[in-house]
Parts: structure tokens; C-alpha cells; sequence
């Protein structure tokens, strides 16, 4: 290069793909609130508020529940680097990217992994993982994703979670995309350690993981034989930054912690339960307009989520080509697909300030124009 | 809790602490920008301008140049974990709290570490390091810190990168309170990981630690025998994120770097020597004005940093309440001594934004004012 790059300015987009969602122009004004220190006693509270605000989210009452300081990944990498040591048994649930993630990290613990698998676009069979959980009982821990992401599909948790409550595994549970847009309620259903990220139904921009650990969770890790393996992710450390004693562990990232925390107060302003119900609504309305429109979903309706929907493509349509043009003639962004399903479908979210009626209604008129243009 | 908190609104700081340091209106501008995808097209293109930018900071043609999606410590762990693996030895440098940190994060990998330790507050002796090195020749890596943050010493790198050039052995540096504060050369001194932050002297928030691997660091990160420890830093994968690839790896904290694209903006504008020089000559007059005043500084004079000055406070001064006293008074920020330091030094810092005449002359007067109500 030799000269200075101009001012980067993002073009008008509407964010229905699986995350980031379209953001509130009062989360960017918090944004861009003055940074202070992070030891600042006026940062502090607010990282009290933030996380009785998550709390309430996550429906616990867990004294550890904060945000990770990095994206969705790095929460489940939190989870499992803390829960986990070499040697350890990990049962996990896959049925998309995510489940496989979840593999994927818990292999690079040095834990011993036994999957549940389900069709990509399926749930996983609950009696088929309590069964595996009954001839691994000494399972450190089971773990799935409550709405996977690279399919659009709610995993039930309730049955699952009641089946280990009073056993020695810990109840571990991916809600990335879940968080905000439909119920999670931590304690009722017994999960030990949940995360999720910022960019989905919480409609704050990616860079933090907000997270919680059930005190038994939070013990298993201060217990553990070695250190856990990441430094940077070690709650027992983190614990005492976000904790009473306010030890230095590493810097917050401030300004994103000022997004998160006028991103809670917005979601608590409308109730959990009014949120809960526009995402169900307006994810209806998005799914049969696609319904009457002769297009198949890839979910079937018990398990299928509001806040993200998987549509498969007509036949002989180039799904990147008409998803580019959506992008460029509309300003709206969707999703392809992943692994076995790239090419096949379209990930439309409608999570957090992205799910508007005006928003369902721009998507399906675009969506009748490239059809017709594409001659389906 | 019972109701929703109020919004947060920071307290007005001048921050002089070891960072984060003061932020530009036109970085919080850029943070603030309506957040697009991950992967549209346009953000992918400021992703290009974010590395070309960052290599100009470094002094490197590295390809593998980015930002990790965390703070200046998740910079280090991703040095680490991908430059090591268990039974590696690791040598490293320690005068201060993040020499301790290397040895900690090393340790996780499994690594044996040999430490060559220098008071708090002085350089490491380079002979004594280039003779260790000899000692374990085929150490994995040698690190060290060349900014230490918690002293405000300036670690020499030339002679150490010369000498390690020819070797099998990986030069790893934390340059996460130099860059953009004195000159950082990473291909002239042979530096092979190179990480910093962004909230010291480039003055951009907390949240992205900037990153830089030589092509033999990424190919003995690739060519290792097991998977790298960590999912979330591995930068096999994250490499085909930010290069050609452009592999979906995790969701980048999108507006942060649209906030560090801005603050690179703003110091290559300035330019590094003029950056550099303002930085040498505002911290000295910061110096002379404390031992005019008759503090005696840390770090002799040719290890001295200019960008983080540890000045002793007199006998008998309450450390902690005048910093307290200096915070809610004045709005100065200021960061108190770690470790054996703790109670005896305040850590000025001048980074960035910070780094204006008129920051030093507030502080000499504030300091004034407080040492003569405290009755020295």
C-alpha cells in the first residue's frame, strides 16, 4: 500500500442472516460512550448491572454469570476448557456445525468424545442421549446446542436436563442463537454451564459471550487436578475480576461491555415474555409466506425456530449468485448453507431488532422478484 | 433486582493509567457505524485494509497479519498455543507481571519453561539470554516482553533477534504496550510472533489484540503433531478467515475493527516517526517534571519508556487513597503498582491520544495540590 485508506464506510444492509442482527441506534450511542478503566470503580458497578441483567436472561440466579471477552467460540471454548480435563469423557449431541464445534474443542481438552448424531435438520433424540449418558455415567459432561444455527433447529432441553440433575455431568448448553428470542431458563431445567453470544436475538454487535456457571460447574473447575488450559479463559481467575475481591485478570473490553449492557436493558424494557412472543409471531409469518410460496422448510414445526428459518432453494436456482443479488439490488443479507447443506438452502434470521414486520415483508417482495427474475 | 438499571454514563477520565488510554472522536465514530456481516464482501475488503495497516505498524511483510478477536492477553495465548506443543522447551524473560504471565500461559501448553529473571523494574540482561538460549538450543520459541507494563521498562530486542535469526528457535515478542508508542521492527529484528493491544498506544477500546506470525512461526503452527490446544486462537484456521480462503472460522467483533481500522488510520496520518518523537519528548518532560519535584523514577534512564512512567511515591503518602483522591478530584486515571510494587509506585501512562501537553501539565498540577494537602 502507499497511501492512507479512505474512512471505512459500511454500506445499508438489513442482517437477516444467522447473526449479526440489525442493532439499535441506542446500543451504537452506548457504543460509543467515553472509555474508562477497567478498574474503575464506576465500570465496576456497571459490570454488576450487567450481570444481574444477564441473570434475568438466562433465568438463574448463578453467582457466575458474566460475558466472555471474546465471541460466541471463545464462550464455548469456556465452557468446555473449564469443565474438561484430559482423560475426561464428553457426550455431545450433533446435528450441525456447532455439535461438531463442540467436538472439535473438547478433543483439544484431551477429553474422550461420544457423539449423538441426528440428520442435520433434526433434533437430537433425547432417550437416545440419556441412554448414552446411562452407559457413560461418568461422563464429565453432555452437551448440545439449544438452537443450532447451521440448521435452524430447538433442541428440548427439559427432559434431558431432569434426567441429570442429581448426577455427577455436568449439563452443558449452547445458546447462542437461543438467548433473547426464545425461553431459556438455566435453573429450571438444571443446565450447569450456558452460553451465548451478543450478535444474534440480543442484537449487540459480536465480541462477547455472555456466560454462566452453576456454583458445582465453577467447582469442578477450581477442583481439577492442573490448571485449566487456557489463561485466558480460566474462571476461576475471571471469577475474581468479575467477583467481590476485583483482582486484575486482563483487560475488559469496555466499550462492548457499555453495548451489551444497553442491549439487556433494552431486551428487559420489552419483557422476556413479549420478545419471546414477536419472535414466535413474526417467525410464523416469515414461515408461511415461504410455505405459500411453494418453498420447502427444512425443519419440521415442533422443532422449527422462530428467530432462524432454513429454506431449501427451487430446484436449478444458483443459490450464491441470487443470494449476492439480495445482497447488492436489496441490502439484505441472508445465509448460505453449511457442510452438507451449502447450496441447498437459505438461513433467514429474524433475531432480536432484525425481527419486524416491515423486515418480513421487504424479504418475501425481494424474494418474489429474484425468483421471477431466475424464471422459478 | 427488582427494576431495569438506568443507562451508563461514564464518568469524564483522562486516562493515564497503563492503559486503556484515551480514545478519538473519530474512533468512536467508527465504532459506532451500523455493523454488517461477517462476511459481506465490503467487510471483508476493510479486513485487507486492517492487515496492509497493521503491517506498516509492525515493520513486517508477514501475510499472516491480523487482529485476534480478544484482548492483549488472548494476543499472548495465541502466540503461545500455536507456537507450542507439550514437551516443548520455552525460554522466557521475566521483570515483571507479564514475564509471569508468559511462564503461566507456557506452562499450560505443556511446555518446560527456563526463565531468565531480572529485578523488577530493570532490563533483562541479553548476554545472559543469548548464553540460556545456547544452553537449550533447541528451545521452541523465546520470548519476551518488550514494553513492560507493569514497570515501564524497555527491553532491547536487536541483538537478541540477531542472534536467534539462524535458529530453530521462534523470537516472540509482546509489543502490546510499544506499538505505535516507540518503534516496533518486527522483519528487521528477526521477531517472529509479535502481538499487542489496542487500548494503549494506537488509543482504540480494549477488545482486539493485534497479531503478526513470520512464515515459519505459521508453518510450525500447521506442520505440528496434534491439533492446536485452542479452537478459538488457532491461527491455521483463523488464517484462511482473513486470507483468500475466506473460511468462515467465528464471528469477528465487527465494529471493534471498525474502530481499529479508524485508529490505524489516525497514527498512519500522524506517522510513526512523528508519533514516536511526540511520544520521547512529552514523557521526558512527564520525567523531569517528577524528579524536578524530587520522585525518584523506577527504570534508569536508557530503559525508560516514555509512553509508561513508574515513578516512586514519598514515604508515608497512602497510595491507594491518593490515587483515589487524584481519580475523583481531578478525573486522572493512574495505575498502581502490581506485585513487589504494590503501595510503592504509581504507572503513568501517556499513550496515544493521551500523550498531549496539556494531560502533563494537569497531572504535574494535581499532583502538586495532593502532595502538599497530604502534607509532603
Amino acid at each position: 500500500m502507499s497511501e492512507i485508506y479512505p474512512p471505512f464506510e459500511p454500506p445499508r444492509r438489513i442482517l437477516m442472516g444467522p447473526g449479526p442482527s440489525n442493532v439499535s441506534s441506542r446500543v451504537y450511542r452506548a457504543l460509543a460512550r467515553p472509555t474508562i478503566g477497567h478498574l474503575d470503580p464506576a465500570f465496576l458497578e456497571m459490570m454488576n448491572q450487567v450481570s444481574d441483567q444477564l441473570r434475568l436472561l438466562f433465568g438463574t440466579a448463578n453467582r457466575l454469570t458474566f460475558a466472555v471477552s471474546g465471541t460466541g467460540s471463545a464462550g464455548m471454548e469456556t465452557a468446555f476448557v473449564n469443565a474438561l480435563e484430559a482423560g475426561d469423557t464428553a457426550i455431545v449431541g450433533v446435528n450441525g456445525v456447532f455439535g461438531q464445534r463442540m467436538c472439535s474443542v473438547a478433543e483439544r481438552c484431551g477429553a474422550r468424545v461420544v457423539t449423538v448424531e441426528a440428520p442435520w435438520g433434526e433434533p437430537l433424540d433425547v432417550g437416545e442421549l440419556i441412554d448414552t449418558w446411562r452407559a457413560h455415567e461418568d461422563a464429565r459432561l453432555l452437551a448440545v446446542v439449544h438452537a443450532e444455527t447451521s440448521t435452524g433447529v430447538r433442541q428440548p432441553l427439559e427432559e434431558l436436563g431432569a434426567a441429570l440433575r442429581e448426577s455427577e455431568t455436568l449439563f452443558v448448553v449452547d445458546a447462542v442463537t437461543s438467548l433473547g428470542g426464545i425461553p431459556v431458563r438455566v435453573d429450571d431445567w438444571g443446565i450447569d454451564i450456558c452460553y451465548s453470544g451478543t450478535q444474534k436475538c440480543l442484537s449487540v454487535p459480536p465480541g462477547l459471550a455472555p456466560i454462566t456457571f452453576s456454583e458445582r460447574a465453577l467447582e469442578r473447575s477450581r477442583s481439577r487436578g492442573g490448571s485449566v488450559q487456557s489463561w485466558y479463559l480460566d474462571v476461576g481467575m475471571i471469577a475474581s475480576y468479575w467477583g467481590a475481591e476485583r483482582s486484575y485478570h486482563h483487560t475488559a473490553p469496555i466499550n462492548m461491555l457499555y453495548a451489551l449492557h444497553e442491549g439487556l436493558r433494552i431486551v428487559l424494557e420489552e419483557g422476556l415474555e413479549t420478545r419471546h412472543e414477536r419472535h414466535r409471531s413474526l417467525g410464523e409469518r416469515l414461515q408461511s409466506g415461504l410455505t405459500e410460496r411453494g418453498l420447502e422448510l427444512l425443519v419440521a414445526e415442533p422443532y422449527r425456530l422462530p428467530q432462524l428459518t432454513s429454506v431449501r432453494l427451487p430446484d436449478g436456482v444458483d443459490e450464491g449468485a441470487m443470494r449476492r443479488e439480495l445482497l447488492d439490488r436489496y441490502g439484505i443479507e441472508v445465509g448460505g448453507g453449511l457442510g452438507p447443506l451449502a447450496g441447498e438452502i437459505w438461513r433467514v434470521g429474524l433475531m432480536g431488532e432484525t425481527c419486524r414486520w416491515e423486515n418480513v415483508l421487504s424479504f418475501h417482495a425481494a424474494l418474489d422478484e429474484l425468483l421471477e427474475d431466475n424464471g422459478t
